[in-house]
């Protein structure tokens, strides 16, 4: 089997790239290859499908503000529905953490993203369910948990369906004259020395090494450009021919609720028009929470750190003990409406952690692009991360990205990388 | 059993860190532990031993610099034998790498690196058996392979005893009252909560969590400061804990030839006191050679980069094929002396390669300090390295290198770090 340009996984990253390569280059086969039996069947779908433009780093805004315009133009004038709603974002501040945050809410706010400072006043009054005070008692002070002072509102934010996201990326990229080989599952790059000899034992050290394609569960498929976007799978593929992936792949869960009890957490009032509760980060722990308009339940996530390990996992599962020992406890001090509730749901997926910047990678060695290490934020970037490996494959120091803003290609490679360190990560 | 400071590995990096801890903090307890039987059995006595001051990165040159100034401390001074050669590092360039690296150089001499750049006629003066001018057989043009134009000696670098050096620093350190236990296999870090409640699943999210020991085939090890040095190994303890070791493990071969073919490498002149050969670096394939005076052999190395694989072994091994394959064709058409040789000897160690920016890492987490990541310049850094992890334990925002030059300790952080990318890689 030959193609011109070979894209490994069909998820966010993989289907965006391939869109952007296709319209791109449309004299070229574009063959896109995923071992699932459809697209974004590994951890795109697994995602809270959670989007924001509110990051520290001007990089990360950029590849997100733009996506979200994008994901607007998708839903309006391509006509996909992919269940955008604008729900906002809203971060909950102690006193100690607002201090910490100011200087960087302020250089956000002058980069000129949308921003809305809360009282706690206003949250009470806009979140009823919302407990800001939380006392003194033993417990609150045993958890080191400390009280609501302000809430930070992102409105170009919220949430939508990842799955319909991925679909309608196939859509438009075989309505162009891409193809999509499901079930193919890669099990190795294929590394040829230049020139080749076709002596046992090459590449040697004295060729150069290019990726020539890959070996699949359906034969080898030869590629003039291989395309490896297969998140957190990605190191089973780089390690062999000693190139870093730049991440570790940790796990990430979700749980769901649904419940007469959780019914004041869709009746939110002035933050958006849907009237539900905004992807609310809790000021401790990293516990967030969200509306589902419209399957009328309320999920919940965790993005914990040190103590959960990195380990690739071809099937996560949640862990019904993480909630009741450990989220519960922090939940139902800010939200008491979850007294005793039990997740009717739940599931895992995992984040390809860049422990360094947490921005994505975008770096290419002969005949290879890798788009990846995004950090739990791939689908939220993904339009944007597709434009810019269409523009590494062309040869182009910038990318455009959807709206006429241009990107600096090598600026997410790993030799000439310039990324300034997020430090907004939930 | 319970240590304030427990130092998690024996090599290079552990051995300086457990030194200049227990030299800062005399009244602590400092329990050096190790898997294998003595010091420096991983991967340090697997090194080549070189060390040189010539980096591109101020960061490098600054661990390097002082670090070799401590070595010459320590065999002067100290009285150990520890056979440093200062034979000197002599990189061969094309034309085409000359141009390129020529801002480098003068960058490095601004700084005050003592570099002196030889002609092909001086090179050749000084090393009858190298070749220059490669001609242009089918050969050559086939493996890409150029003639060499320009040589950069660099005079404070060299090579040393890497078994000498770890058990000089095992020797100051149990003077100083410092205890080693060997034969003691880490299984895994120990992490608690805090406040710590003694219930199952602790740590849990509200909890701040906190390295408190290790867990070693004999017993737990209680310690208040926890010091992971266990190079390529460190993942396997950091993993499971969540923690990104920034960076994966390659293997590195040597070869040692001993012939009276290659008398003449031991009889080079106008380098070095010693007539030998410096660790020359070729001008293709990052091949390099050294004189190892002591045994009057030559060593042979090559760092590979693409196509050979990222992957932890326990016990890797030399290829004789790498070397009748791969170096070989290299090395006999700069050093035909080589014809028809074979290695009398080659063992395998591993490097944990940091790809981003190529130096070491020194971070933290509540109750463990970090150190690796060290690029297969661990050994030539590591008297740095272990003032900075004491300084880190201390609290400090400097360190004090050997003779009296001052790091800022969180340049080597994940969190704040601030590193040139390095461009003189071997």
């Amino acid at each position: 089997m030959k193609c011109d340009i070979l894209v490994i996984g069909a998820g966010a990253l993989g289907l965006s790239a391939a869109y952007h390569l296709k319209r791109g280059n449309p004299e070229k086969s574009v063959l896109v290859v995923d071992r699932h039996g459809g697209p974004g069947q590994g951890n795109s779908a697994k995602s809270e499908g959670a989007f924001r433009n509110t990051f520290t780093s001007e990089t990360n805004y950029l590849l997100a503000d733009s996506t979200i315009d994008w994901f607007t133009h998708m839903q309006e004038d391509l006509g996909h529905d992919i269940k955008l709603g604008f729900l906002g974002y809203l971060w909950l501040f102690s006193e100690e953490q607002h201090r910490r945050v100011t200087p960087a809410i302020r250089r956000m706010m002058e980069r000129g993203v949308e921003l809305r400072e809360l009282g706690k006043e206003e949250l009470q009054d806009a979140i009823p369910d919302l407990v800001t005070d939380l006392g003194d008692d033993e417990e609150v002070e045993l958890m080191g948990l400390e009280s609501v002072e302000t809430g930070l509102f992102c409105p170009k934010s919220g949430s939508l369906d990842a799955d319909a996201l991925v679909r309608s990326y196939e859509e438009e990229f075989l309505k162009l004259g891409g193809e999509v080989s499901y079930g193919t599952e890669v099990q190795r790059l294929v590394l040829k020395g230049e020139p080749e000899l076709g002596i046992p034992g090459e590449p040697f050290v004295w060729q150069e090494a290019r990726i020539t394609g890959a070996e699949t569960g359906k034969g080898e498929i030869e590629a003039e450009t291989t395309i490896v976007a297969a998140g957190v799978w990605s190191e089973t593929l780089l390690d062999p021919i000693g190139v870093d992936a730049m991440m570790r792949p940790k796990k990430r869960q979700l749980f769901v609720f649904k419940d007469p009890k959780l019914e004041g957490l869709m009746d939110v009032k002035g933050l958006n028009e849907e009237g539900a509760l905004p992807l609310t980060v809790l000021p401790k722990s990293a516990v967030f929470l969200k509306a589902e308009v419209t399957e009328g339940s309320v999920w919940l996530g965790c993005a914990d750190d040190i103590g959960r390990p990195f380990d690739l996992e071809d099937d996560p599962q949640a862990e019904e003990d993480y909630y009741t020992d450990s989220l519960y406890h922090v939940l139902v001090k800010y939200f008491p409406c979850f007294a005793d509730l039990r997740p009717m749901n739940s599931w895992a997926g995992q984040y390809a952690v860049n422990s360094l910047d947490g921005a994505p990678v975008v770096s290419g060695e002969p005949g290879m692009i890798y788009v990846g290490a995004a950090s739990g934020s791939g689908i939220m970037k993904c339009d944007a991360l597709g434009r810019i490996v269409a523009a590494f494959h062309a040869g182009e120091e910038e990318a455009e990205l959807y709206g006429g803003r241009r990107f600096r290609v090598a600026d997410l490679g790993v030799a000439d990388r310039r990324v300034e360190r997020e430090t907004f990560i939930i």
